[in-house]
């Protein structure tokens, strides 16, 4: 349920004009999906809009934005809003300096420091897709199907195709009102899920060739290497899920997945799926994070990391009784 | 919508006993999930239940079993109903000979043959889970977090976790009534689509590394032989999903997946992403399926088929303007 406070601010957005939306840096699919499906909400209803992101679209999203890569303002603003951006610093350098005149923020990070004059903010909604298609449906405005398939992007894409613990009864309801528009939303998972560069598959491949099982099956350790990057001619933003990959081998309950930066450094990124606390491992080496993933930055070789990290989950392993 | 008369049939199954619940051979998750799902239902009205299938329960599937292999009869039954169970063949060897005492069969196949006493059958439905969901719903009968969970998992499984182009606004809304229930969909979900032993990732990806692009990068062939399945150590049952993943590769319309069988004929599996009908090329080695998803067994090395293959594809995208 929306409060009723917030579908006024809501509506009120429909009496501005010369509106900018801005979405957060390293756009992905809900920033992106909220952002459209608003603009052309706004656009249905007579207003000029420009849509804005400090960085390009990465190429499987780009159906969102009909194959634009940068999405430069086309005018100066008389109104400002951000989806499913928490801080400032999230929008950019571009467009941080924006921060202090967003009239409206909508959003679904409970860490929002509420930089805006007004802010939309329900943190157990799943995505700021599910908030936007919840806004519109309780504020009864009439919306068509483009509208609809980027909301329903929007709210795949941060719930991993409808996957993830962050799914509610509710979630699923703003799906059923948006699947009875006409859009192809098996195709549309396909490009956000499935499809990939023969060169990225080959490396998530290669990770798991060299995946190391220690505490007894019980934890992995995989690596990327600067090599491993070179030789796949994949870019830098095909790599984004690699955390996923060392998650999937059953009987695991820790892991660990290395990456070689090109100064020398190398990049852990730490997961869990039991009790063990991750974030007192990254924490030994300066990082930090949640109970279930954490990371840190190690300016050693790889090879010494791999040693760092494997006895630091050993040493967690002996510590507690773990439990699922 | 679900017919009265249905309501009628379903419901008069309550008035039943010694109910025994086919599910069909090789069973996945929606027989499974629905299939206990029925059982839990009539247990929790009194009813004494036995749910069978010819086949073993995949390890990854067994949480749906209480982690039981084995499903065989606990008794004599006096009614027999069949779930997902198009015909009499795929109730397998043990339970083929039941088809002509089955009073209810509750299917989604528009290819069911009809064999039972009463079918209650919906080939608008993503899976028998939704079905069996919605029957539940609309006869107003009470049920539990089980049977809630049996029929999350079942409709998830169909749909392959709500991505497939057979989600329509009422699965969504099937979904959102489970998952009202308490039970952890998130971990079901990684059960039946992440998780997965590290022999069989090793394969998989494996795959990967010798798939070679043809047709000018619009098609690609990959081949699982022997030796590779040998080194893997994983089971047979864990590489059902094999031809799924050479359609991951961005940017290919037709892929052949092939897998050297024991006897050294070669299993070849087509899926085509354009409008190029892969089972006019399998019907070439006497072989066949649909437009979209064919195979076909050639007795023949793997490389001579291979290159079989590769010529058949070639020529069909000779003849047709390829389209998505």
């Amino acid at each position: 349920m929306i409060r009723k406070e917030d579908i006024q601010k809501f509506t009120q957005l429909f009496s501005c004009d010369r509106i900018m939306i801005l979405m957060h840096c390293r756009p992905d699919g809900d920033t992106l999906g909220t952002g459209f499906a608003l603009k052309r909400l706004l656009e249905l209803n007579g207003k000029r809009v420009t849509a804005v992101c400090n960085d390009e679209v990465p190429k499987k999203l780009d159906f969102f934005t009909e194959g634009k890569k940068n999405l430069d303002p086309d005018f100066e603003p008389e109104t400002i809003v951000t989806v499913d951006t928490a801080t400032p610093e999230l929008l950019g350098k571009k467009y941080e300096a924006y921060a202090n005149r967003v009239w409206l923020a909508v959003d679904h990070h409970a860490t929002n420091s509420l930089y805006a004059e007004n802010t939309i903010l329900y943190p157990d909604k799943s995505s700021a897709g599910e908030l936007l298609s919840d806004l519109i449906y309780e504020s009864g405005i009439i919306y068509d199907s483009v509208v609809a398939s980027c909301l329903y992007g929007a709210i795949s894409f941060d719930t991993g195709c409808f996957r993830f613990s962050n799914v509610k009864p509710e979630t699923h309801l703003a799906a059923a009102r948006l699947l009875s528009f006409d859009f192809d939303a098996a195709e549309m998972n396909r490009r956000m899920f499935d499809l990939a560069p023969l060169g990225q598959l080959k490396v998530e491949n290669e990770l798991l060739q060299n995946a190391e099982l220690f505490c007894g099956g019980k934890a992995v350790i995989v690596t990327l290497t600067l090599d491993m990057v070179e030789k796949s001619g994949a870019a830098e933003s095909d790599f984004e899920g690699l955390a996923a990959i060392a998650r999937r081998i059953e009987g695991t309950y820790v892991s660990a997945t290395l990456r070689e930066n090109s100064d020398n450094s190398v990049r852990v990124s730490l997961r869990s799926e039991c009790n063990i606390d991750v974030s007192v491992i990254a924490s030994e080496f300066g990082g930090g994070g949640h109970v279930r993933a954490s990371g840190c930055t190690i300016n050693k070789p790889v090879d010494e990391v791999k040693e760092l990290i494997m006895n630091s989950v050993e040493r967690a392993f002996e510590k507690s009784e773990y439990q699922l």
